[in-house]
């Protein structure tokens, strides 16, 4: 039999957010490549047989090279196994999936790719934020809070973050967002936008801070996995969740 | 017993996208309001017993005033019933959620939200295209083609369109594609910038077309739901789809 490589996303974290096809897809593995970003409780859908291997990556600490992973990925199909490569979020979606998809077709794998619930739908959704709502946010977008080299990209085009009439989702920002911040509003961002970061979000251990993006920028963030959401839309959030900035960095202050 | 509205996503068309918890929602709904861009096989998903009804919004054609769905779906849970708003792709994106979200909170209903794969996620996974490519793509965008009036908007930013380290999907260009694509190209996108229009996304009935983003302007698009992504990534999709831009606008020109 023929190995193969199936891009499975996991989500943000809550595990009945997977697809259908995802599970499918981990009950149907002999090997499962994961990355520490995805939530135990997602493994737990996988075939009791199939040999789960943890292979990074965690933000900034030690984790697989790209290239290891890549070719642990192209071996083990190649030796005939149905690997499944199981990502945080979508794969499609600051995932780097282009890089492993680039690996198998080179090596003549046959490769497919199952989409996940990215963070930014898992927040719109728990918080009850539409992300474009039609009388205040005409376009939706996804940036990336830092380059190859950790640092914050030097090509963003910081107008377009500035548009009063864009929801932006910074994903991985924390490192970042000071500057990132900075920036944005030395391009016309109205330091006074509402925004909000969310930890973890849909697990058991979400949290969130709200205010100002002038705020956020010099607030500590929650711990965990973080993202950052900007926009007129972002002051709509479910009353369940107020709690004034405040109180907010107080909590995410204290060791 | 109370009742509750949940709006579920759909997600693009193929029902193996949908979420474990989209499906636990379906299966334990009284009424399932429904919108027509969602595909029939994901109410097969439908507790038997759930009253199904359509009530719109197709593209242009005649549907139900947002307000009239609004009123059924407060009317029905506040008389007790167990009422899910099901809708196409992802609702937070594109799927007026917000105005529906206003309604359940103002009546005081209890309203959770079940996010789905939205289009551009879709058609990222059938094509193989990373929509933020680490060498290609900071960030990824989507847009809309039409505003409240049916015509293009007046605020989109042209500018963010324009950007050259951009991934955009614009979701229901039919009838606007050629004027956002004069105006984009006005505001400095590369006319030679890699382009698709991908219809019926994970159906049977999938088709795309592919061309520079200044052909697209001026070819006839599929027939059914379409979206239109632009960026450097779109030149990338998977071989078994290549067919040249000529060959699928002769197809799609002919009735």
């Amino acid at each position: 039999e023929r190995g193969s490589v199936t891009l499975v996303g996991a989500g943000p974290g809550d595990p009945e957010l997977l697809t259908l096809r995802a599970v499918r897809a981990l009950q149907s593995a002999d090997v499962i490549l994961f990355d520490d970003l995805v939530a135990k409780e997602v493994l737990d859908f996988a075939r009791r047989e199939a040999r789960r291997m943890l292979v990074g990556k965690r933000g900034h600490g030690p984790s697989c090279k790209q290239s290891e992973i890549n070719a642990l990925m192209v071996g083990l199909a190649k030796s005939g196994r149905r690997v499944v490569r199981l990502k945080g979020g979508d794969p499609m979606i600051f995932g780097r999936a282009g890089e492993e998809i680039e690996a198998c077709r080179a090596a003549g794998i046959s490769i497919e790719i199952v989409p996940g619930i990215t963070a930014a739908q898992g927040a719109a959704s728990r918080l009850g934020i539409s992300l474009t709502h039609r009388k205040a946010a005409r376009r939706v977008q996804y940036i990336t809070g830092h380059g190859e080299d950790g640092a914050l990209p030097s090509d963003i085009d910081w107008r377009s973050i500035a548009d009063p009439t864009a929801t932006t989702v910074i994903y991985m920002p924390k490192k970042t967002l000071p500057a990132l911040v900075e920036s944005a509003i030395a391009a016309g961002l109205d330091p006074a936008t509402p925004a909000l970061a969310i930890a973890q979000v849909t697990r058991p251990d979400e949290t969130m801070i709200s205010g100002t993006i002038a705020e956020l920028g010099k607030a500590q963030l929650p711990a965990g996995p973080t993202m950052v959401m900007i926009g007129k839309m972002c002051a709509s959030f479910q009353s369940d969740y107020r709690r004034d900035m405040k109180t907010a960095m107080q909590t995410s202050a204290s060791p």
